[in-house]
């Protein structure tokens, strides 16, 4: 017999995972919109929005900060991939799957890897990236501002004044943390970042916001050989997001339409605000957590509030406790990847998801889901600590 | 004083020119649904829904089937970098834009580029495949079926024929084809294809279907260095679709949310019937350019009933045309590219915009348009012409 195919009717989730976050209602409405086309002068003013607002996000002045037409690791390949000739050198910190990832592309480059290790869980240290970089002649130093596989924030300021003492390239990764905690790229001295849409921004998966500086731009200018990747090539890129709107190819005009009315939400809300926001709710969960007797990955000081790493007691079945959570809660959570598969829980607490109501929802559920496995926990306490953060 | 961020709100547009084309209803309805996420056991029925459906388009029983996070052009780069390795040769058919980009992207990939030269607006002749492929070594064989630039259908089974006898993979570009009308992957003896959701199945542009046949498979398994770019490598995303479900990146799900209510418009319209919808209401179309005095660029086995390539008139302002049908009318329709740059307009009549209702108001704008520009232009033919074919 012929499969039927029914009317799309998923799950409502409430998605607490390392993402997507959902989505405002705003943003799924913007995306119902009717299409224009890409050369459309309707069209060029949601791009200028785009640009206009994302350079709020970014807390940048720089001109080239765009939505490239992919998902967060087609924004790590485009600032590689356009930065980077065969015979470079680029150092590239790895504490985590995304610095990994970085390195994987930079060797895709045909350029040589430095590497710079840390722990997963922990940050890196600006002496380390110093004495890897010194006398290397590399070209950038790649970094995860917000390591979404560890919950790791790392400070990018030390790291960037390193860099560029050295004639290099400051690169950082913001994909769990632009719009959800400061990421101040000019302050900073981050020459290059690249983010996604479907974490702190809460729009879906599609579109990568990346933003260059003018010194960065300057290296792209003065390449001797084209970018391997035509897809992800600035150089012609630009000049559709510029002044001269060249096709190039045709942008994912829906994805734009939900990502402007992300960032008017984020513009309406006001960025400290937000921040204010994320870290109350990171801050509730974590003192639910601890009062419960489980504890976090990350040292305190460098925690994120986007996503917050738990982890795993011992005899407690990790697949078990996720599935029940989906199944009886509707609430998605992550599991560890790599070295820490098995190991922690990723609670992303991004954008829209970021709230009290959520915080206070998987404080209970995780804690059925826990006793359902036979895990001791001090039955209230995890509840009661948010509550009194929460002032309620 | 500060800019004010209004709620979305662009024109109502027909979209008639070369893509996106417009969405219907359903389509955009669908993408408004809550996310769930890129794991979820319901987004694995959306995956699995949108490759059996995509299976039926392409007419094939590939089990690569799948739509890569991109656009078209993202489609194109991802068959070419996980079939060539530098060092490679790749003959490719250049009759038009997309033909020429082809060939930019096999040299980036370290390629050696053959090249087979066409007029554009005319078809490839297999000879000419032939001989610049006897003896070449070249791995494969690419060309485009449905010239988006040209408005020009290539026919592909002897091509196919020749591409094999030789040891070469043939590699097709349906961006403009899948859809809306015959695209027989298998019958044909195309390896390997790439298409865009933005053109005959009327789905917003943001993905990128591909299929890979089992020799073509082998191909990329017999690789000797990595694919160039990570974020198109099959190696790793085949394992995302396939039974594993490995985590490669998060794929966008809204976009596979409306890509699957695209398709399962088209497999509720039947393919047969959808490509004689296409293939009528570019008769309609043709016939009332051809009663106003116009002429179609492409000979007429050649066209293809989903871009229409009209030749503009001497002494017709092509930008004013397309102005006053834009501002007048709320209609798109595209401009010449390249060398036929003010030399052509191309109007698409693509999935959902592929109707009676567009045809007949898109031969009254033009009329009127024309006449605007002092064209002399015998009132009424057109839309008579076409009435005749709608038997109206």
């Amino acid at each position: 017999m012929e499969k039927t195919y029914l009317e799309l009717n998923p799950s409502q989730r409430i998605l607490l995972g390392p993402g997507p976050s959902n989505c405002h209602p705003r943003v799924l409405k913007a995306m119902a919109t009717p299409l224009v086309g890409h050369l459309d002068p309707d069209f060029l003013d949601v791009m200028n929005d785009v640009m206009e607002l994302l350079r709020e996000v970014f807390q940048t002045k720089n001109q080239l900060t765009i939505p490239m037409s992919g998902t967060g690791s087609a924004g790590m390949e485009t600032t590689l991939v356009n930065l980077l000739e065969p015979g470079d050198k680029a150092v590239i910190c790895i504490n985590g799957l995304f610095g990994q990832r970085m390195a994987d592309i930079v060797e895709r480059c045909g350029a040589e890897v430095i590497k710079v290790e840390g722990e997963w869980g922990d940050i890196i240290k600006p002496e380390q990236v110093e004495s890897a970089l010194k006398g290397s002649g590399a070209k950038l130093v790649g970094i995860v501002h917000a390591e979404t596989s560890t919950g790791v924030r790392q400070p990018l300021e030390d790291i960037a004044k390193i860099a560029h003492e050295n004639g290099a390239l400051l690169l950082a990764d913001t994909v769990t943390s632009l719009g959800g905690l400061e990421v101040k790229i000019d302050e900073w001295g981050v020459d290059v970042a690249y983010s996604g849409t479907q974490k702190c921004l809460s729009c879906p998966p599609g579109l990568s916001p990346v933003t260059f500086n003018e010194k960065a731009r300057e290296v792209i200018r003065n390449r001797k050989t084209k970018v391997q990747s035509w897809y992800l090539d600035l150089t012609m890129i630009e000049n559709y997001w510029g002044q001269e709107r060249f096709y190039h190819h045709t942008a994912p005009i829906t994805m734009n339409y939900a990502l402007r009315e992300a960032l008017r939400l984020i513009h309406e809300e006001g960025l400290q605000q937000r921040f204010a926001r994320h870290q109350k709710n990171s801050d509730a969960f974590v003192a639910g957590i601890e009062a419960m007797g489980l504890s976090m990955l990350p040292p305190k000081e460098y925690r994120l509030p986007s996503l917050n790493a738990v982890k795993i007691p011992d005899g407690v079945d990790d697949v078990k406790v996720r599935k029940m959570l989906l199944d009886k809660f509707n609430i998605e959570i992550g599991g560890g990847l790599g070295v820490l598969k098995g190991k922690i829980w990723r609670v992303g607490l991004m954008g829209y998801s970021s709230s009290q109501r959520n915080v206070m929802l998987l404080l209970a559920a995780l804690e059925t889901a826990l006793k359902a496995q036979g895990y001791s926990v001090k039955e209230g306490a995890g509840i009661a600590a948010a509550a009194e953060v929460y002032g309620l």
